[in-house]
């Protein structure tokens, strides 16, 4: 039977991703929807989550997609309704927010999904594999878009919270978490911010994990032409390329061939698979270096950004 | 039998209270130290945990009291070595150095102490079992002090990992999250940062509980006169103040009787327990707000600070 769930959010990644996984999704039915603005295709689309709680519409679960800084009181009231959550990355605007939530879930018995959409590119479970066991000799990741491009008119991206370069950013860390076989920190770091914005344009980490590898972190969103989302990774045995962000993988040279994998349909399977075995996910190391970024970086001042 | 115990870091700290809370210990018997400069009466001082470790000395547990940029690689050859560990506040300089640490003395058995001395003032427990069960309507932390007066020459303390006004400021949270009944999270905050420094020189948090509390928190190191180091609580049915650190305790207007109690003793107390019981004790939940505060806040330039 399908699970029936709500959106609350409807803005550019509700309309891309979330609405059209859903549709085509046999685990999920959409009922309804909250949002201060937009609408969203044959259901009733409330102003906020206290209009949605109080129409007497009946669903299971439903998909936290505004922007982060919003979204640790709707989601907690959500979770003391009884609803099973997922959460758009990042899952908090801070840390002791998705603690809250953990808690809280735990206490009510439903499930809490802290859903990280890179971690379903079809190369990273594939560069995860073939990491497992090895020994990392050095690790490079590269995260450089077009701000301009990708994040139109977001200004909540900007504020505080609002991660700034981190917020693409994250979907590298999310990949690096989960394919590198040590657990790695931050070292060393330094972020720009542009003196006229409260967030990150461009970053640079020096990560290490527990034995000795050299690993470094990129990020920038000035980056026009060519976009890059890579990772790269050296171990004793070889060399192991991840690019687009996951759509590909090249090992010692070798282009492989991956399995047919699109983000979020596969978020919406596992979130499925996590509600009908009573589980959660809530895996925040991906913030937790963000946090780790700015709290340890030397933060630079540079050029202000207009949109 | 008593323990035995090496100390990393001659520094103010350990001269201080370390040094002098295991002389005074039945529980430990200091045996070496380790430090780039610094002498410790009647035990062998070594440059560095290698030479330590090399020396073969036997001991059981060893006490981090390096500036927190410098403690995790020294911590996690300790712990390497079979060493059960405290760690001086703040844990680590990043979340994910200390998560790295608690693996590690998972992995190898040993016990981990994230010490928050402040919390081993005499007024904490009693605060503490007083709020225990009650609704709180709104709290106000006040965190205010003289940093030429208590950091003199102290450099580490305003480069990137030193915390600026929150290394002292997360004594206050030390209390703070462990007095208050409900779990809080920052909601909103404020960071001023000297130009010529790269950590705040003064802070603002505001905080929420799961029940809607109002709580404040206000950090300022320029406090020249009278220091503040003081946690007002209003609940639905009276109100405390913690003042001098927590040294001190009013319930309803009334000052109340505290047990005779010193933080470091208390600490080492604890630190043998723990050991010998095999246990760890990691609270990350300060570190956790600090960071959410770098994250959070919006950052401010203020005038530049000249020791």
């Amino acid at each position: 039977m399908a699970i029936t769930i709500a959106v609350v959010g409807l803005g550019k990644i509700a309309h891309d991703q979330h609405l059209p996984a859903i549709a085509a999704s046999d685990d999920f039915t959409l009922v309804a929807a909250a949002s201060p603005e937009g609408t969203a295709e044959g259901v009733p689309v409330f102003k906020d989550i206290d209009g949605l709680l109080a129409s007497g519409i009946a669903f299971d679960a439903i998909a936290m997609c505004q922007p982060p800084q919003v979204r640790y009181i709707t989601a907690a009231k959500a979770i003391r309704a009884g609803k099973h959550v997922l959460l758009e990355k990042p899952p908090g605007a801070t840390l002791a927010e998705v603690e809250g939530l953990v808690r809280f879930a735990d206490e009510h018995g439903t499930t809490l999904f802290a859903a990280w959409h890179s971690r379903y590119a079809p190369a990273v479970e594939p560069a995860r594999a073939w990491l497992a066991g090895q020994q990392v000799v050095s690790a490079e990741m590269i995260w450089k878009e077009d701000v301009r491009r990708w994040h139109p008119g977001q200004q909540w991206i900007w504020q505080p919270g609002g991660l700034g370069v981190f917020d693409p950013g994250i979907n590298g860390l999310s990949i690096l978490t989960r394919i590198m076989p040590d657990f790695i920190h931050l070292a060393d770091g330094e972020m720009e911010i542009p003196s006229n914005r409260a967030a990150p344009i461009a970053a640079r980490m020096t990560l290490a994990d527990t034995q000795g590898a050299k690993i470094t972190a990129e990020f920038d969103w000035r980056q026009t032409g060519p976009q890059s989302w890579e990772i790269s990774v050296t171990t004793t045995t070889g060399t192991l390329l991840l690019t687009r962000g996951g759509s590909a993988l090249v090992i010692d040279g070798v282009a492989q061939p991956l399995p047919e994998r699109s983000e979020y349909p596969a978020v919406y399977a596992d979130f499925a698979q996590l509600i009908r075995t009573g589980k959660s996910d809530t895996d925040r190391s991906p913030l937790r270096l963000v946090a780790d970024a700015f709290l340890r970086s030397r933060h630079i001042a540079t050029a202000p950004f207009m949109d």
